[in-house]
């Protein structure tokens, strides 16, 4: 089954609104194994939303419109479908009933525009709205379903939940579910992932997406089959190819994030961390903070972002500074083993570089950043070049930063250490 | 001047992504003066985007693509609109070099799937993209105008504000304008706003909305009117209205930052700062290290998670910590004095609470916060109790801590000092 969303409101064509209809809508749909193929979303005009429906019902099974249900001479959802489809406008006599009710209580009496409310397109169901006035409406008309749900979230949200997931289900299987699952990585770029896995396939059926965030890349793999074990079995035999290809690029699944997988791998070993952080300005800190817990394995971070800083609080000698500068490979271990010694952690972690955008030079340009780590066993200093403005590179250094941790702590893992 | 935004993507028709680009662009253009008339979304599929453009092309006079840029193979937009167009693609000279520097200074060499990036529909001005690989493009064709826009949402705003919003406004006088402010405010409630302006109007034209964010409330103001000027001007007499009742509370307007307008009255006074950060932990100095420029007030900032770096590196006394707990007072002000004198700043700022969810008690609950500021003048130090969970205490917690330095700098600058 193929559905198309119709959203209506001036208000979403002036961005006054934010359009949140169109991901819970569209994450309920794939909950349900419907695959939606369009988004519309037109003002609250007569002749657009007439032409989007007529469009939409050429070429989708199931169409789901959203708002213009309410009294107002701007809601005219309704109108339209019976128009289009040449169906009468019918009053419906318990919504009527239940709208004297609702005035009543308020002491006045029933508007010719309140009453609009209670009409619909002959022949359609009508959806009770539990949390608003305007009731929804479901139309079967020439082998497709139309949908007609109120604007507001809440309403919205509780007819959908009430009536209109029951009635999707009791259509019975629709074929297809689609399921998918998000691979993490980090240190490779989007074009040298795509390389990699390009000829396991996925323009089809299991599929494969690319999806560039700053400093990682996700890569998506869905598949539709006629139940859940079934696509996910599919999706399990890619992922496996997949993570072959790509090894300790990945770092997490889903909505797990680095920090939050360092974090863990910190618990498992029964190691702490520490922090001296310059271009990345306490970033790092502030992302393994951000998970609960970290207490437990994070202590502290030195930001030094003035020199005095590196030398006074890390002991970085002003030899090493003056000689080589404050982004150089030996300030950067200085600083690591520094913060160590300082905090008196298992591990000491530095992270110093040109964010931008001023601070770059031909010899050492914007992006330039050198991270080193500092273990018992001694300490060991990488050089990068990140690209792109002040965000990018230092979003870049903080990635870089937990990555080096987290490949630390894999490969002592991996030695049984 | 009619528009049609098409929106490429199936993770916003799988609903793992909110369609953010649909409000910004659709602000965008409403403050332009061009009327957006529909917006439609389909997924990362030849025949399902050829059609939609196929149609917009017969409505529209301007049509907005974003997505589908990139180096991979389910990025499609430029083919498709060259196919429909009936236009050759070419390679772009420049953009070519740049992708070459680019992977150079990466020490790898262009591959075909990065080159796609450097192709574009015969004719096509390419939009420089300042934060990332893949250029927009734009199209003058048969009358109509055609913008493509990479769909990372900082590279869209990129091109979209250095490229396409001069280019729009050369096009000249399109009708009537909407123009917007927006005036930022923190240690304030949302309600507490609306009951301060609630009855200054703005239910109409100029209009007033509430936004409230993490520890911030945002009030924009709107009005549209035949001439910026004069939108301008309805904007400015409302403005000045709301501002006399909300006096200190508003740190900015429009894209200002708190961490930046600190970083401002910083350097106004000629003072340097540094911070002892507990339960924030490192938020704040991240925020004060993201504006460009902050190394000549910010020097650094002490992370102090464990209570032994409290102790060791900030020389908060053992005996405070046993008697009063790491979130008190005396705590509180220990840290701010303490960093204060290690880093030898004009300013020392600290922050010490519980963030949650674990640690809190029925004396100390979640969302206990003390913030302290010592200057040469002495220390003072504020209690605090922010709402929600741990990412809302920690921001809120990090924008009292800004404001904290804010209202001491605006007191000192009134007092002639």
């Amino acid at each position: 089954m193929q559905a198309e969303l119709i959203f209506t409101g001036t208000e979403l064509l002036l961005g006054e609104v934010l359009n949140t209809h169109a991901q819970y809508l569209s994450q309920q749909m794939a909950a349900l194994g419907i695959e939606v193929i369009l988004h519309t979303t037109v003002g609250d005009n007569w002749d657009r939303l007439a032409e989007a429906f007529e469009i939409a019902l050429r070429r989708a099974d199931l169409i789901v419109i959203t708002g213009g249900l309410g009294p107002t001479s701007d809601d005219l959802t309704k109108d339209i479908v019976a128009r289009v489809l040449g169906l009468p406008m019918l009053p419906d006599g318990q919504t009527l009933q239940l709208l004297r009710e609702f005035v009543d209580r308020r002491g006045s009496s029933l508007s010719e525009s309140m009453a609009r409310q209670a009409y619909f397109p002959a022949g359609a169901r009508v959806l009770p709205n539990p949390a608003g006035t305007a009731p929804g409406a479901l139309l079967e008309y020439q082998g497709r379903i139309i949908i007609l749900l109120p604007g507001p979230p809440r309403e919205l949200k509780a007819i959908f939940e009430a009536s209109v997931v029951p009635y999707l289900i009791s259509l019975g299987n629709r074929g297809m579910v689609t399921r998918t699952r998000l691979l993490k990585m980090t240190g490779i770029s989007e074009s040298e992932v795509q390389e990699r896995i390009g000829n396991l396939g996925g323009q089809g059926n299991p599929g494969i997406a690319y999806l560039a965030k700053p400093g990682e890349v996700h890569v998506r793999i869905s598949a539709q089959a006629p139940s859940v074990a079934v696509a996910d079995r599919m999706i399990d035999e890619l992922l496996e190819k997949v993570r072959q290809r790509l090894a300790d690029y990945v770092f997490g699944m889903d909505d797990e994030v680095l920090e939050e997988v360092v974090g863990k791998l910190l618990v498992k070993k029964g190691l702490t961390c520490a922090l001296a952080e310059s271009c990345t300005g306490g970033l790092v800190a502030a992302r393994l903070t951000s998970i609960p817990g970290s207490s437990a394995y994070f202590w502290g971070s030195v930001v030094a972002y003035d020199n005095r800083v590196k030398e006074k609080v890390l002991g970085v000698p002003a030899g090493v500074l003056e000689t080589h500068g404050a982004v150089s490979r030996p300030t950067a271990i200085a600083m690591a083993e520094g913060v160590r010694n300082l905090m008196g952690t298992h591990l000491g972690l530095s992270i110093t570089g040109i964010a931008g955008p001023g601070g770059g030079t031909p010899v050492k340009p914007v992006g330039l950043t050198y991270i080193a780590l500092a273990t018992a066993e001694g300490t060991t200093c990488q050089e990068f070049h990140f690209p792109g403005h002040r965000q990018a590179v230092r979003q870049g250094a903080a990635n870089a930063a937990l990555n080096m941790i987290r490949l630390h702590l894999l490969e002592q893992l991996k030695a049984g250490n």
